[in-house]
This record gives C-alpha cells, sequence and structure tokens, in this order.
C-alpha cells in the first residue's frame, strides 16, 4: 500500500468505527469494547498478546486485521526477526492460501519499520 | 465505497454472470438458477430468507455478498436497528474477523438507505 | 445421536460453561455473556435471532452449534418447513461441504421434534 | 475407522438422505442432484472430477466429505502414489491444520485399497 | 482486472516474493520451495495438479491463488470447457459465496485466454 | 475426553505419522519435517511459539490441533492464567463458533495439568 492508501484506510476505519458505536446496540458495542480489552497486558504482556492477534488473522486471513496487529506489534516492541517468526508459524499453519497476505503484511510491515513512530494508535480490529 | 465504484461493481457483476451463464456448463448454470430460487418466498417471507442470507455472508466474510443481501434487506423493509441486529449476530458467532467487513457493510447500507429507491435489481451473488 | 448420546453431550457442555465461568478471566466471562445477550428479543424476535444462529452455525459447519440452535429454534416454534427453508439456505450460500453437517442437524431436528419438551433450557454456545 | 464404525457411517449417510430427499424442500433436493451431477464424466473424466472432489474437501477439512471422496477415487482407479500427490497438493495449499484429516484421510484409504470391492456405491456428498 | 492492473499485480508479487526470500527465516523460505514442488510432474501431470491447485484456491476464496492457477492451467493446456468443470466442482462443493471469486476467475481466464502467450512465469503462490 | 480415548489419540497419530512418513512423497514428508522446525526456539521462544500454535489452532477449530498444542504448551510452561488470555484471544478473534473448542481445549488442558509429567512427547501435528 502507498502512504495515501494507508492513511485513507486508517480514516475509514477511524469514521465507521465512530459511525458504529453510534448505533443504539448495545451487543455490538459490547463486543467493540471486549476486543479491545483482550489485547491489554495481563498473565501475558501486550507484545505476546499482539502477536497472538497477528498470528490469528494471518490463518484467517484477513487483511485489515493483520495491517492492525502489525502495526500494534511494532509498536510493543516486536523486531523484524520475531515478525517473521510469527510469519512463519502463520503460513506453515494456514498453508500456501496465506502467502497473498503474506507479501501484503510484509509490504505494510516494511513500511511501518520506516516510519519514525511506526504508526499511531489505530482503532479496534 | 463511493457512488461509482457500486456503479462499477454492480455493471462488472451484471456482465460476468451473463459472460458465465452463456457458457454451456449446466451444472454452473443450475446453481445460478438455485441461488435465486432459495431467496423466494415459501414457508418463510422474502425478508427472513434475505437476513439469513446477510449473516451467512459475514460470517462467511464475503463484501460482495454482504453488499448483494444488505440491497436486498433494504427493499424487503429491514428496518437499520434490524439490520443492526443481524450485524451483531454475526459479529458474536463470527467474531472480531468480521469488523472489517461490519465497518464495509455498515458504509454500504448508509449508502444504500440514502439513495431513494434503495438500489436496483442485482444479479444473483 | 442415540439419547444417551444427546444426554451425554448436554451434560459435558453444562459443566464445561460452568468450569470456564469460574476461571478468573474477565474477557472469556463477558463474551459468553455477550452471547447470550445477543439472541434476546430486540428489533428482531427470538425465533429470528435463533434462525440467524442456525443458519450461520451451518455455513461455518459447527455441529455442537447448530445442535444448540436447532434446539433453541424448536423451542421458539420454528416449523418443519421452516427449519428446512433454514438449511436450505445454508447449503446453497455455504456448498455441499455442508450436508454431512446437514445429515446429522436432521438427524437431530427430529429427535427434538419427537421429545415431549422439544429440549430444555441448554446453556451458552 | 474400524469396519463397524465405516458400515455405521455408511447406513447413517443413506438414511439420513433418504430421509432429507422424502421432505418436501425443492431447494434442497436439487442441491443434492446437482451434487451427484458435478461429478459425472464431461471434458474431465471421473477419476479426474473425483480429485478435485477430494482435494476440495481435504482444504474444507471435512472428514465425511474426504472418506466420500477417498472412495469414489479409488473406485475410479487412482493409485496410491497419485492419491499421496492430491494429499501433499492438499497439504501444501491448505496447512498443517489438514493434518489430523490427512490421517484419518491415510487410514481410511488403507482400508479401501485393502478391501476387494473397494467400497460400494455410496450416497450423495 | 484491466492489463494494467495485472502488470501491477504481478511485479508487486515478484518484488515481494524477493524480499520474502531475502529475509533470514528458513522456515519461510523452505515453505516457498516446497510450494513450487507440489506442482513438479510425478504421478500426476503438471495439467492435474494445476487444476488440484485452482480448484482448492477456489474453495478457499483466495483471488490472487484463483489468478495465479489460472494462468498455470491455461500454460499447461486446460481448455475453456475444462476450466468450467473445474469452477463446476469449485462452486458446487464451495457454495454461492464462491460466486464473487468466480466472476473474477473467468474475467483473468477470459483476459489470459485473450493474451497470446498465456501469461509468462509466474512467482510462487 | 477420557484417559483411554488421549492414550487411544495419541497410538492413532503416532502410527499414522509412521505410516505417512514411510510413503515415498517427498512434499509431504517435508511437509511434517517443516511443522517439526517451525516451533523450535529461534528470535521468539518455545513458549511463544507453541502459544501461538495454539491459538491459530484455536481460531482454525481443529480439536486434534489444539490438544497437541496445549500439550506442547504446558511442557513449555504456559501457566493457567496465560492459557486462558490465549483462549481468550481465539474466543474475541473467532467467536462463539470457537466455544465448542474451548470447552474440549479446557477439558484436555485439566486432565494436562492432572498428570505428572503433563504429557509425553507428541509426533507433529
Amino acid at each position: 500500500m502507498s502512504d495515501d492508501r494507508i492513511a485513507e484506510f486508517t480514516a475509514f476505519r477511524q469514521r465507521m468505527n465512530e459511525r458504529i458505536l453510534a448505533q443504539d446496540n448495545q451487543v455490538v458495542r459490547r463486543f467493540f469494547a471486549l476486543d479491545t480489552q483482550t489485547y491489554k497486558a495481563g498473565a501475558l504482556d501486550v507484545k505476546t498478546k499482539e502477536m497472538l492477534g497477528l498470528v490469528a488473522s494471518l490463518v484467517l486471513r484477513c487483511d485489515d486485521c493483520i495491517s492492525y496487529h502489525v502495526a500494534q506489534c511494532a509498536q510493543a516492541g516486536v523486531s523484524e526477526d520475531e515478525f517473521f517468526e510469527v510469519f512463519s508459524v502463520g503460513l506453515v499453519v494456514g498453508g500456501s492460501i496465506v502467502i497473498p497476505h503474506l507479501r501484503r503484511a510484509v509490504d505494510f510491515l516494511d513500511q511501518t519499520l520506516a516510519t519514525p513512530d511506526g504508526g499511531e494508535e489505530p482503532a479496534a480490529g
């Protein structure tokens, strides 16, 4: 993705999250809150939990979820070698069907690592 | 999606459906006919069947299928609150991996509800 | 499933739900509460929501989830013809890969409809 | 699976197929007919089509579907080496998550190849 | 896809494959090598293996994988009628959720068949 | 699962792994070797990698894979609270469809933690 497309995607995500949470549906709102709570430090630290979120997104092949967790992992201090080991687990568990998502994940990672602040606080999901 | 992209997508869908049905493959053609028959009123009304199609598309995370059934549901009279309850079932059953598709579904829904005629007769699938 | 296996499965589900909810993990406990809340009457009635849960379980091919929602649908008054229309949507959307689950769903449905009280209050999921 | 379990499974499949087709639901019945038609010889021969059905079942991880297509492939003359090449495609595309299904597939294959008539006419799916 | 988008996608795939293989992660590199090895002629010929890869990609609904195997199948001599029989198996096994991917597959196929050399040597996955 | 069923399953897994690896198919054999290599300590330690394997298995809903990684995680020193945090990520990412697998995972975990040596060296996958 180009920088423009990342900015566009981030803006879309934020705008739609606000729109969804403005709707009077308690189940949906509680789900979003629970999603955020899931990755808070507990018995496992944030870095480990974000790597868990990344590998789960990878094997379920959801590009937006992968980008989100790549950014969160980078912020939590996951190194390039560690990223590739997470990717290797996702690839072996999920199979070659994961490869196109891996390409986009690595592309996004390279851009994230090239940016001084490694991505800002993205919204849920 | 912008209006242009919706129009482009609708034209592509129609063109490809015609191209596929022009091919002399009876299994594929019968499948398309069966897909159309599935959502006809029977013991359940069209509105209920389209909501079933929508939630199935949501948990299987197929954006084009979701857009299609959102348009069909809107035509069948599904209200905004009802849409969000269908979404809540899809979200809880399918998990946070559904969230990116939910964002696009709500965006598409908002555009559909903003259009006077709520989308025209879309083709199968 | 024989009656014995249904009883065994119900007992296992109840025992494990209690064991899981006894664990001090707030995310898991909130998820179970949210799962229960999802199917409460709202803009859509319980019957419609349970049919949504059933078709979602069918296309995701989860036998335990299917059995659970078949029982809940039966309690909510879904008729045999309506059940088969829900199944038809699941089958067409999900494909022939759904057939083995459909066989078990129909077998479970026949046993549920043959039982006077149509199954008792099952636990979440 | 033991011989008893294979016989039990085959009887269950046949009984449930008959019960499902006895129901007055045209979409479901047409789907079953279409499923049978799909594997008839056409531009591709039965052997190739059954191998396609097998690898699709493998990556979607449906044990009953895998067993069914293993039996059909054996009848169509797929050799042991060819079976393992189909398995290798399924394994690499689908990943290590396929391995438990591969174990059961190979176990079923070994029993099928050990039986003089290589399994009889199984019903749809 | 327009010719420009195909060229863009091919360039991206090649650039990212090179970038991924340049990383010092042996598991990932071995997986890519294994993926290539999978489709070499053995007990089954390349044409059959590529059709297996195509139907597996179709039911798992991965557009990039589908395009890749469509190009490989075309090079291996799969005819238009044979392509549609592979598609019919994918459609019936995977269900209507496959339809949007089928539209893009047929569109890509038509462009591939319209090009004199039927696509060049694409990279893995 | 009862102790007997765990022993039976372990024996089946070992017997079938040996049978599969005895077959002269290099792709399958290399895949099994790669699967083992994936979880070796590298930039990430074994404990983290096994938790990644567990959450990936959970969201892909493969009971045998889940049991395998629960046993490996227990050996690597994952505590009960840490297990439930891995489960919480799998549950929120994968949705309520994961619940039946979670019940079996917790049941297996309780048996594993109750056994002095926490399970022996299981075979691949």
